[in-house]
């Protein structure tokens, strides 16, 4: 089971940081939803809980009497202990016992991925430290969370190669749909139907997945499809990616609409289209595990720019896991928008980032997007980068 | 649009509570979502957003560049800020001219419904106040989001009763299937699909909705489904919703395996079942706008245990809305458990609440859970209860 991989990973990410105890603090979870609780818990909890991971090996769940039973089937905490009324009653001794000196909770001012504790818990977690004079430090999880999240397990990376398949083969199947003069939204709508046939669901909310550009007029972002039709000429650039099994593919892939007697698409869209495959390749050779996410996106958009393109005004790449944006390292350049620790930090092995960068052209939007995996050796494509422009009449 | 209605509904509440401004701040919301987003937004924001409501009836939304394009789309706020790299510099001359002497921000220790803001971003802001020298004060809006969320519109009254009758639907076509032999995990499988077939999801986690309850010896809570299967003299409880259109339901009903020669239940079954009709319907008869929670839970508790039951451990109900368990006032006892305030709290018109007292006998778990709408006049079950045990063989 992934959770307990991940699991144990944290362990290992705990003696590593030296951080004695890591303690997830969640309730009514279907609501509120800390995201790290999918990934180590894979249970929703009703009740106040606390998921605690010590540096020794313990892994401890303090749950609602209601949450129990769900808890123990799970299977992977080492010790569960119920409460009926007070959440804090059960979670003191537990605490008593274990004595962390440093305890970590999810919160970071840079991270979402790492950010899942809400204030009002964060103020009633640090009454209750206060009130039982706790003599240990509080300090942020994003450094393991980061860890965590960042370093896919075989099974995790598995599973994103499956959704990756998918992806392609709804991008192949979408190549017969499109020709000159479906819209955005019928485009929209082939793709969500074409999930749905394939048992996935879209990968972000399903109201802006896939993201759909046709011709120049259309806005770039994360936008809802419009009624702009495709004409002679027009590149159509679509972002989108599934889940499947709970893990994420992001990929864009770009149709163009032949004009009369064209046979390819014309040289202003194919040349932003090879550019930004080698753009790609370039980035995909260079990643390995201490590089950082601001060299990686140095990498692509250098070439980018020395081909005489200008650069994209977002980053190169994200990581992609059990969210389509994961968190943790980003690819991207020291931009005040990117907070410096997550583009300063070091690729890790393990981890799997988007490749994504765009030059707009006068037909309309060119993207590409590929998925990599930093291994001990370097880059390894998980996606199977687009081998040529889909042509449509 | 519903998130029309909910934002001229919140105006008005802040006019009620004299707050001058409620701004709900997210980031990545598809990861972590603040649950008051799908309810005024109704859309995903990648970079940070910023959502400000005033007493006056101003809307505005400031957002990142890539998200500006899709909260246009929505024709629902008044006013788009975007920004570049810096939500904090768009954020500043917005506030300087609002200039609210109170600004309200989505945090609560005691209902996760309110808290919605992370503690990294709540740290994030309160820098920014600081740094500012903003003269005003900062307070939570739990009051805000109790009101906007408890209030439903005709429009949400609607649509939850439409998924309430396609879950009807449901209960009735699994007496079709049940009998004496069937596992829970086949009931739980029994559901999940009719949900699929009627296109709808289950209301909460789904690892865990339907909640199936065959026998004995089956443990109650929210868990997973196991191997026991229903032997003649056997109640089942099901504890199943569907959310339709954004909304949910949540409902429990029971069926019962006829023992050889039977007609109907054994006695301690309908006398049990009896007993839960007649509370849910005391309690359905005394709610009105402006008692307590605990008023209604006394009311159907105290019923129960004259007839010589013992009390079910947990709250008689709590409301129902775009989640399951929709937060605020609770319907339930003076507990540890349940926070002061969210007991204590006035019922309201327009609020939606579970009703689901229950019994254990030595056949099983008997429960009954409908759904009861506040209107200023009095309850109203939006629910049909149920007419008979549904009886199988």
């Amino acid at each position: 089971m992934i959770q307990e991989d991940k699991l144990g990973q944290a362990v290992s990410i705990l003696k590593e940081l030296d951080i004695d105890a890591w303690q997830t603090v969640g309730r009514e979870t279907s609501m509120n939803n800390d995201p790290v609780i999918p990934l180590i818990a894979g249970m929703d909890f009703t009740a106040t809980v606390g998921l605690i991971v010590t540096k020794t090996g313990e892994i401890i769940a303090v749950v609602g009497h209601n949450d129990a039973e769900g808890a123990k089937q799970r299977g992977i905490f080492g010790q569960i202990v119920s409460y009926d009324t007070s959440f804090e009653s059960a979670l003191g001794p537990v605490l008593d016992k274990l004595s962390p000196s440093r305890i970590a909770l999810n919160y970071s001012d840079s991270d979402p991925a790492a950010d899942g504790l809400s204030h009002g818990l964060f103020v009633q977690l640090d009454a209750f430290f206060k009130n039982r004079h706790f003599p240990g430090q509080i300090v942020s999880a994003a450094a393991i969370v980061w860890r965590l999240r960042g370093r896919k397990t075989p099974r995790e990376i598995e599973l994103i190669e499956n959704a990756i398949e998918i992806t392609q083969r709804i991008y192949a199947e979408a190549a017969g749909f499109i020709r000159s003069g479906t819209s955005e939204k019928g485009i929209f709508d082939f793709f969500q139907n074409a999930a749905r046939s394939h048992g996935v669901v879209p990968s972000w909310q399903p109201s802006q997945c896939p993201g759909v550009m046709v011709g120049p007029r259309s806005v770039p972002g994360h936008n809802g499809p419009t009624d702009i039709v495709a004409e002679k000429g027009f590149v159509m650039d679509i972002d989108f990616g599934v889940m499947a099994d709970g893990y994420c593919s992001d990929l864009q892939r770009i149709y163009y609409v032949l004009d009369d007697g064209e046979t390819e698409a014309c040289s202003e869209v194919r040349e932003a289209y090879q550019t930004l495959q080698e753009a790609i390749r370039r980035a995909a050779a260079f990643i390995r595990p201490g590089v950082s996410g601001i060299e990686v996106d140095a990498v692509a958009r250098d070439y980018v720019t020395s081909r005489g393109y200008p650069a994209w005004n977002y980053a190169l790449g994200h990581q992609v896991g059990t969210f389509a944006h994961d968190g943790g390292t980003i690819l991207a350049p020291r931009w005040e928008r990117y907070r410096p620790e997550l583009v300063e930090s070091p690729v890790e092995a393990g981890n799997v980032f988007t490749l994504e960068p765009g030059i707009a052209t006068s037909c309309g939007y060119v993207g590409q997007e590929d998925m990599v995996l930093v291994t001990a050796s370097g880059g390894r494509l998980l996606s199977t980068p687009q081998e040529e422009i889909f042509l449509v009449r």
